[in-house]
């Protein structure tokens, strides 16, 4: 199947147009960004927030330290949870203040997380976060022991209630407002990576990673 | 008051040394941030979405088009909701695969959001959200119209329960992988912004903007 079923919680309630369920393209969004946003309910309120996490298949694994709460609650059987993974491409200047905007890529996932409890499974989830920071870290650090890997945890997200919104190209300006005069376009926004900083105890011999690698990856 | 109080809410289940509650520190990473996730709950569930803002003193509007379903609970006399607001600083590459993090300054807020319904707070804080996008541009585009403004749904959230989590700097690596052949340091990440690219339709004569404008303001 090449896209996810459109259900009630991921068909949009506005600018439809914007909408996608192509697998290939919300793969392409997960395994770009270098953050997520996890929502979940404490105490009957809604709570978000930042994390890492990395795509194996049709599962996001999410480092779910950060939420110990989450955590906990997802060991008692799964938790409800909504992860968002935000890609900002531009910032779109209409002439109008009105039809301002921002170019992006934006996926929503919807489901039941669970703690990754298998060591088999554990293994391979920090081994693809590690590699989703920096695509060949695994072979460049330490492993972790049995004590890191227990003190770590890790939530499962099934990918099966998944969405994307898109906005690309040119503000949309009113007919009326083309003669005035306004400038009209997209300043370009991106992810930007500095020259990788030795640490002040690093000892001489280790080499530092060299180019950024890329991070999108199918 | 330079701190916001200390909640149940608002205190670090884990990580306390990266808390803060500084007013100065987290005004600055809802001022500098383009992007803000906005958590509430539709039936029964948590819900994230992406979505703009901006600060006005003690007050964060969100654009909360994005979210039709929250400005209509909003509209029914507030909602609860939960805002993330993040900033990636770095990649933090430890010798051990444990120790690998991220450098970020992160603010959440807890609270409940109404609808933006007064014609002056409506033009404040539309003009304040252009501003956050691009400073200066509210005198550098149409302003909307009554049609415009009542089309576009705001809501706004008091920063009352408030905190901020950050980290930076190095890794922080065992004592006993110190001698490892493994490279420490960070790889620093920030936004960056492309040349300025005309619309299609763009006419003759209107000036691309300049430079882009900081964004760290206090």
């Amino acid at each position: 199947m090449d896209a996810y079923p459109a259900t009630a919680g991921t068909m949009p309630t506005r600018l439809a147009e914007r909408a996608s369920h192509d697998r290939q393209t919300i793969h392409a969004v997960l395994d770009e960004a270098l953050v997520c946003h996890l929502a979940y309910l404490r105490d009957g309120r809604p709570v978000v927030i930042p994390t890492i996490h990395a795509r194996i298949g049709e599962r996001l694994l999410l480092h779910g330290s950060t939420g110990a709460s989450v955590a906990r609650s997802a060991a008692t059987g799964g938790v409800a949870v909504c992860v968002a993974v935000t890609l900002l491409d531009g910032l779109v200047l209409a002439r109008s203040a009105f039809h301002h905007s921002m170019n992006y890529r934006s996926v929503v996932i919807h489901g039941i997380a669970r703690p990754v409890t298998d060591d088999a499974e554990q293994t391979r989830a920090l081994d693809a976060i590690l590699e989703h920071i920096w695509p060949g870290r695994t072979d460049a650090c330490r492993p972790p022991n049995g004590k890191e890997r227990a003190a770590t945890s890790l939530l499962a997200l099934d990918l099966l209630e998944v969405s994307a919104k898109i906005r690309t190209g040119d503000p949309v300006d009113e007919p009326a407002d083309l003669d005035g005069p306004w400038w009209s376009g997209v300043v370009p926004v991106g992810i930007g990576f500095g020259h990788p900083q030795p640490a002040a105890d690093l000892r001489p011999g280790p080499v530092a990673p060299g180019a950024t690698p890329a991070r999108s990856r199918s």
